[in-house]
């Protein structure tokens, strides 16, 4: 039997623990898989008296994880702290500048220093691996970087963050308000205290930048992605989905086209029997579209101790195996400057509902400025409300009544200017609500 | 840059010419991802002349597949040839044994020859790789191999046969006959001239043994997997399922049981909410259930020459890249001897289709010989057909109708023997028609 992989790993939270537990339960098995014993030698948390359902007493601990991270008896240093600079930085950095292996699950890291990190790791000639980063236990790194190896991917998109898609299924399941599921999820534990950054949607982003930088081979650009987060949702959106035969999903979409890589994060309405339609709940799906396999779709659990730690064992089993593939699956000297396609360029088929007052000429108006702008539309919803109780022979017409004007394929551009004309005419109450509409299979 | 990784392709079938087109397009994007030129030098097959739409002139030809896998001027052998003995078995052999590493997408031979094979790959530290031979384009074995390599796997299964899925989800969409849907299905080529292999389950139970042996780490016993194929489901068995809320698709199953591991390839009523449910067509899916990551599930092309060219090169990259796995995923000889559970010892819901004589006491015998047995039934529906229009004053009772049963959970030795007795007593025309229920999610 070869020498054993020492691990450190540093944060003890639900995820460390739980590769703690892992390797505990799974040692044997894990020694004859890796042909060498996986062992955990040290490790650092910010409290080391705290109970965690695991033993720690015997490993060497740490107060520092930068120290750990430059610790010579360990091979191997596992960043479960978190966070784009700090600790985790300046850690990650430390222990590939000592020639360490690096396995991280932190998605706003890489995002924001990935690159860097990985011109490091090849530098030293170890591995920096983050199969946990982009989709909790779903091996999409793995697979973009190893197994579609002959592909030229076109688009991959998914379902990357389970808070958002158990808000919108308990929304369209219990015709319940965005704010009533918000806090339902946060009773259960799927939601953080401030959940702004999964439901404003910059989490799925980070994870895309991710994604894309795999499939594309581009350098990661975080910042220019496009997000639109799921709060301004409604259940009349939902029901009007239903209604058109589609179901709305908080979307992390990235696209090779003709003026360059398209990434975005929104609220899009997927058609009912599309693969990403159905992911119900905490649940993500990935979908990559490439030339030679097709289609291919992996769903999985996106978060959770348990799951995410299979995922950082699968970047130390190939360690410890010897196996080593590009941060991104390529030199980082490689990777080609990211093009970025942006959003006003976008193309595609537009849900959009309005608040209209109920008077003559303000339909016609309305369908003038969609015309102006070459815009066709596919349907056009419009249910009249009960009036309101009024006096007797007084008009309550002009309650606004809501429509709902699915459009053909036309541009963002032309879209998002017939809006603010629509708008400027004074004929809606309030803002138009807009979204996006992909027809996946 | 390192030397070229040369290939020698023995098959040039629709896989073979799609993976020398995939390495003519994509050859700078792999020489980049794999950190050395991917090079076919040699190639094997049937017929020189044919027409294949890929250039192979420049390329070394043998006439003998053998030969081609002895030549010392190729470092990989990639078998394209098919079949569990003969020339594949012969050249594949050939090739471990010359210290060359093998790429197969060959099930049937895996399924007879696969552990003496990955002894000899073993012993000659070389790779035996065979991602095409599970599920076509999708990473399954790389998933189980690599991915899942922290988990202790529970059960794996799924739809691994387009062409039974082709043919269910058609029954169903257009209310067809099996017949109808065979026909249909070679008519596209979706089904061979002789479709027997497909449609009784043989195929699904090669790559489903190939499933097995990584998931639970043990040897291949593929003779030992009970199976039944597709062709006694009928439409009216369709209908009844969705009626009760279950698709009816072909399955493999391998589970880890008490009494071993219990493998098994026939028609299953699924739910309908489950993933493996909404697989339609030719699409093939995996799902996985394991103690840490919960459940995954892949879904793809399951054949097709470009899909399979995909998964085959994966093989290839990784040998380009010195990655190293045991061909199931841990060395031969820690394969632990196959338990297996029989069938007879399944426990599960059984739908049951009988066509009763409808005479006094009938119903009550077969409902005696469930209870004789202890199985309990959760639903009933007998719907009276229309009598036969006859003379006017005769009876038509006789007329045979179908009833189905839905039994809670049971053994199959206990619905064996009921439905033993129910045929015995005669008061039903024909076999029962048993199809097994499973509550997947």
């Amino acid at each position: 039997m070869n020498a054993p992989l020492r691990i450190g790993v540093a944060g003890l939270g639900t995820v460390g623990t739980a590769l703690l537990r892992l390797i505990e339960r799974h040692g044997n098995e894990l020694a004859i898989r890796c042909g060498r014993p996986i062992a955990v030698t040290a490790v650092s948390a910010r409290d080391r008296r705290r109970e965690r359902g695991v033993a720690i007493d015997h490993l060497r601990w740490f107060d520092d994880p930068v120290a750990l991270a430059g610790d010579p008896g360990t091979d191997v240093f596992v960043e479960l702290i978190g966070g784009a600079d700090g600790p985790a930085h300046v850690s990650v950095r430390t222990a590939l500048a000592a020639g360490k292996h690096v396995v991280t699950a932190n998605k706003a890291l890489l995002a924001r220093h990935g690159v860097g990190l990985a011109e490091l790791a090849e530098e030293k000639q170890v591995s920096l691996n983050f199969e946990a980063a982009a989709a909790g236990g779903i091996p999409i790194i793995k697979t973009l970087r190893e197994a579609l190896a002959g592909n030229t991917v076109n688009r991959v998109y998914g379902i990357l963050n389970g808070t958002c898609n158990y808000i919108l299924t308990r929304m369209e399941e219990e015709k319940l308000s965005f704010a009533e599921c918000l806090s339902a999820a946060q009773r259960l534990g799927y939601a953080e205290a401030d959940p702004s950054f999964d439901i404003d949607g910059f989490d799925t982003a980070h994870k895309l930048a991710l994604l894309t930088a795999i499939a594309f081979g581009t350098r990661i650009d975080a910042d220019s992605i496009y997000v639109e987060g799921i709060s301004s949702v409604t259940h009349a959106d939902i029901e009007a989905a239903d209604e058109l035969g589609y179901r709305i999903k908080l979307l992390g979409v990235a696209s090779r086209t003709e003026s360059g890589i398209e990434q975005r994060v929104h609220p899009t309405m997927v058609p009912k029997a599309s693969a990403v339609a159905r992911i119900d709940g905490v649940t993500n799906a990935v979908a990559v579209e490439a030339d030679f396999v097709g289609q291919l779709v992996l769903s999985g659990p996106g978060a959770g101790g348990a799951a995410t730690a299979s995922s950082v064992m699968s970047d130390i089993a190939d360690i410890a195996r010897g196996d080593r593939v590009g941060t991104f699956g390529r030199p980082a000297s490689q990777l080609e400057p990211y093009r970025q396609a942006g959003i006003r360029l976008h193309e595609g088929g537009y849900y959009i509902r309005l608040s209209v007052y109920d008077r003559p000429g303000a339909f016609a108006a309305i369908a003038q400025r969609m015309a102006d702008r070459r815009i066709s539309l596919e349907s056009i919803v419009q249910r009249r409300r009960a009036p309101r109780a009024g006096a007797p022979g007084h008009l309550v017409a002009v309650e606004p009544q809501p429509v709902i004007l699915i459009t053909y394929e036309t541009t963002e551009t032309a879209i998002r200017e017939a809006l603010a004309s629509i708008k400027a005419d004074g004929h809606i109450v309030g803002d138009p609500q807009m979204i996006r509409i992909e027809p996946f299979a």
